[in-house]
């Protein structure tokens, strides 16, 4: 099998990680998650795309959100808030824990990359999940009157505001974890979640000597677009792409973000008919069902994906 | 009203602190808690006397345990162990929140006495509670094998393990808190609460200075005797008295150790015929119910020593 490295953000890269997972052993898997969406809350720190990935590939995550914990309660939240805490941030009691423990380990002094590891394995994780660095970096949202914090822009302000630019803090310092670096090294292919492509995967592509690694993975490099229609599945995706993206959202727009990163896009079959645009964009266009409704939706995804790998490999 | 200084350790403690608060105005009390038993769990400061003080003047105390909130649940706990922790100390959800928001403060720069002021100004608690010192002091139990910290004995071990001597680490580098040294410095009177004198008390008076400025208080100094015949109400001060006490357990030993320090001691109606015994260690015994099953038991007892200390006034 090939050894792949995917790059995900939140609820959309961890659907595409249970597709490839279901479909490749644990030592043929590494999915890299962006960590500029990480932030402090209560002193503990809080890791939502890790997370998202973590629950979604040990199976526990809550089936009705994309993220959080399946049955979480939010006792402690209510606690917090009596303590005088700011509580917009959703935590439940499961999920807390697992920041607490982050947090322990870190503060004891392991990297981000371990820590990420020993819950991993806590959780029954088997296939690398992996922090993109093991500095911070941080996302942080311009609108036209302040500076939010990815959470504030995303939680608190419930992406409402209007996007003037990103920025990701601490990226130019920054390295790739370990792992991440191992796993490109040795790479048959890089896959692109269908995840945001500003938010989610800018952040990874800013990490200095990244975006030149992966583009020398000799095998095909294939992204999944997370527009369908003119429409994001899930989050801000879309309305970024008017913001700042330069063009309406559409998979030719995502593709052109990707131009001499990607050698082949998968879009919807509802955007069949953008195929040649993309084409001749320099990436080779592939059509599938990219909306992942079930684990059934996902696995098959996956399987499409991991074909064209192996068809041209 | 005569301004008065409690010392307390936990649920003793924390019982006549209630007691003396529904008698006086907040202005009146100061309750100086115990902070040797205060131990890191999870990367977080717990600070199991400060809280049961807190929780049981807030009204919020678990009735049945006399510590931890009522009504709590253990969701986060559960977690906790899933991810990795060891969890044999009992946090339930709404308590991990209060160690949460204190480690948040105390990370963020505040010191312990901040700390517990705003937490208790959350919890609507009047009367200044206030830790003994600012500065770390931990309560080692030495056993003939080991050295234990306080919660590794307390919790973990039941009070099993034979002890042979108390170390409060810390003690001989801490300063009292400012509002002890402040609330000594204008008190009228001294109440040591019917707390375990090893190891509740005697962590307050290892701090350098607390014994003689206690001693300095123009009042009446008034000690609650914790064993009543020849039993502790709670917990192992029966037990240290013949183990590391030098005679068995009784009203007398108690106030044998508090010779020099106070000028009076309650004692429970079951050992009136004792009243003699401890007159001749040249403090005055005073009779009264000290057994506190109730808030009016609580309520009792407190307007017993306040009458006291008016008389003596």
């Amino acid at each position: 099998m090939p050894k792949v490295v995917a790059l995900a953000g939140g609820v959309g890269g961890a659907k595409l990680a249970f597709g490839l997972a279901r479909n490749l052993p644990p030592d043929e898997l590494t999915v890299v998650v962006n960590t500029g969406d990480d932030d402090d809350f209560h002193g503990l720190h809080v890791a939502p795309d890790l997370d998202t990935v973590m629950y979604t590939l040990a199976g526990v995550v809550n089936p009705q959100t994309g993220w959080g914990r399946a049955g979480d309660t939010f006792a402690a939240l209510k606690g917090l808030k009596e303590a005088g805490e700011e509580t917009w941030f959703q935590l439940g009691d499961l999920d807390l824990a697992v920041h607490i423990r982050r947090t322990h380990l870190l503060r004891e002094g392991h990297t981000l990359s371990e820590v990420t590891r020993e819950l991993c394995e806590r959780f029954g994780v088997r296939h690398a999940v992996v922090p993109m660095s093991d500095n911070p970096v941080r996302t942080i949202v311009h609108t036209p009157s302040e500076k939010l914090s990815f959470q504030e822009y995303f939680v608190k302000h419930r992406c409402e505001p209007e996007v003037r630019s990103l920025e990701f803090k601490g990226a130019g310092r920054a390295t790739p974890s370990p792992y991440f670096e191992f796993a490109v090294a040795r790479a048959d292919a890089l896959v692109i979640a269908p995840s945001n492509p500003f938010l989610s995967v800018d952040p990874i592509l800013a990490i200095p000597g990244v975006a030149g690694a992966l583009k020398g993975i000799r095998g095909i490099r294939v992204a999944i677009s997370p527009i369908i229609g003119d429409r994001a599945v899930k989050g801000p995706a879309a309305r970024l792409f008017d913001q700042i993206g330069g063009e309406p959202p559409s998979c030719v727009a995502v593709a052109r973000r990707y131009v001499g990163l990607c050698t082949h896009m998968v879009i919807d079959r509802t955007d069949e008919h953008r195929e040649e645009e993309i084409g001749r964009l320099g990436i080779t266009p592939v059509v599938a069902q990219t909306l992942m409704n079930s684990n059934e939706d996902r696995v098959a995804l996956g399987r499409a994906v991991l074909d064209l790998i192996a068809s041209s490999t």
